[in-house]
């Protein structure tokens, strides 16, 4: 053996695939798999396996879900009035431990990136407006995340809802986006420029 | 869904299981295979269960292979008189590589760490020792690691085969170490003090 046994060379290929994992650390995992008992591996397998045939996309807000539409779409405790369009599944997760909030989701599946040739017909935006058209949606959350893809994408829906506004008259629609400034527990003396001008522009009314 | 679906739950846990393989990291890796095609999650879960099921260790080496004993012990062409124990297949793998050693090999599967409560018996020491005994070995190359294990490592092994040597005589028994020093291709600015030391101590003369 002057190269490795095929099937350890398939692994780690495959594990070099996934993202942010180069071949030093597909090499690691291969073999921290080759060590571990055969029923930790079986479990991470058939997990992989599971996911792929159980996860689907809601077909209303494209959130990942067991089953068509998802449960947050058809819970008649929320707001169906209100849509929050995020990047991620992961990000409506996040969205939902807060408790703070009661509508519904958009999964826009990713942000616009000119640079990575990313388009609105990547995303799931045709849809959103779609939703916004045919639903009694009075409120649209921009919840895209706080970098340059997300503010671009954001500015984007923006322009893209202010367009319908007229066709869904007498209907109002109001946009609205996450609030920017400092993160709670942060220290101010550590926050980034772009953190602190956002908590300046936006400085807060305290009525006094 | 204020909780992730239990499919997509699972699998994080899975991946956040693998060395070096944090929450959010596995987080990431689930939703990229959320979104792979179909086929290339299928070709992971296969690896994964491939390299469990075909991969075994070599009875005499005990580096990973298809079929026992492994093609290096069994290949005419290799010197059965040298022996080079590593810690790890990677560094069967690694030296292969250079080209430049044609004896066997013995993995160890690890190195000692008093801190970790890895102790002899932990790794393929016994095994080792009566491999010396038994074969006509004429010289050991310890090729641990060069840090504070794989150094602890090799002067345990140094203590055990010194103690072997009555009982092989006549046979000669030769333990040597891979040479210390300055990285090839590296910058003798950057090289760190323990590098720069062992490069002085083992100065090479040059015969001039």
């Amino acid at each position: 053996m002057s190269e490795l046994a095929p099937p350890v060379a398939a692994l780690i290929e495959e594990f070099s695939k996934l993202p942010g994992i180069g071949i030093k650390t597909a090499q690691r995992l291969t073999f921290y798999v080759l060590r571990s008992p055969a029923d930790q591996a079986r479990r991470l397998a058939e997990a992989i396996l599971r996911v792929k045939e159980s996860i689907i996309y809601c077909s209303r807000c494209f959130n990942i879900t067991e089953h068509d539409p998802c449960s947050i779409c058809q819970d008649p405790q929320r707001d169906r009035q209100l849509v929050c369009v995020v990047e991620e599944p992961l990000d409506v997760l996040a969205l939902e431990r807060t408790g703070a909030y009661k509508g519904l989701y958009h999964v826009l599946h990713g942000a616009l990136s000119p640079l990575e040739g990313i388009g609105p017909d990547n995303l799931r935006i045709k849809e959103l407006l779609e939703r916004v058209r045919h639903e009694e949606i009075h409120e649209i959350v921009l919840a895209t995340n706080p970098n340059f893809e997300g503010e671009y994408t954001a500015n984007y829906l923006v322009s893209r809802l202010r367009e319908l506004k007229s066709e869904l008259a007498p209907r109002q629609l109001k946009i609205t986006s996450l609030a920017r400034g400092l993160p709670i527990g942060g220290d101010l003396e550590y926050a980034d420029e772009g953190t602190l001008r956002r908590s300046i522009e936006g400085r807060l009314d305290l009525g006094a």
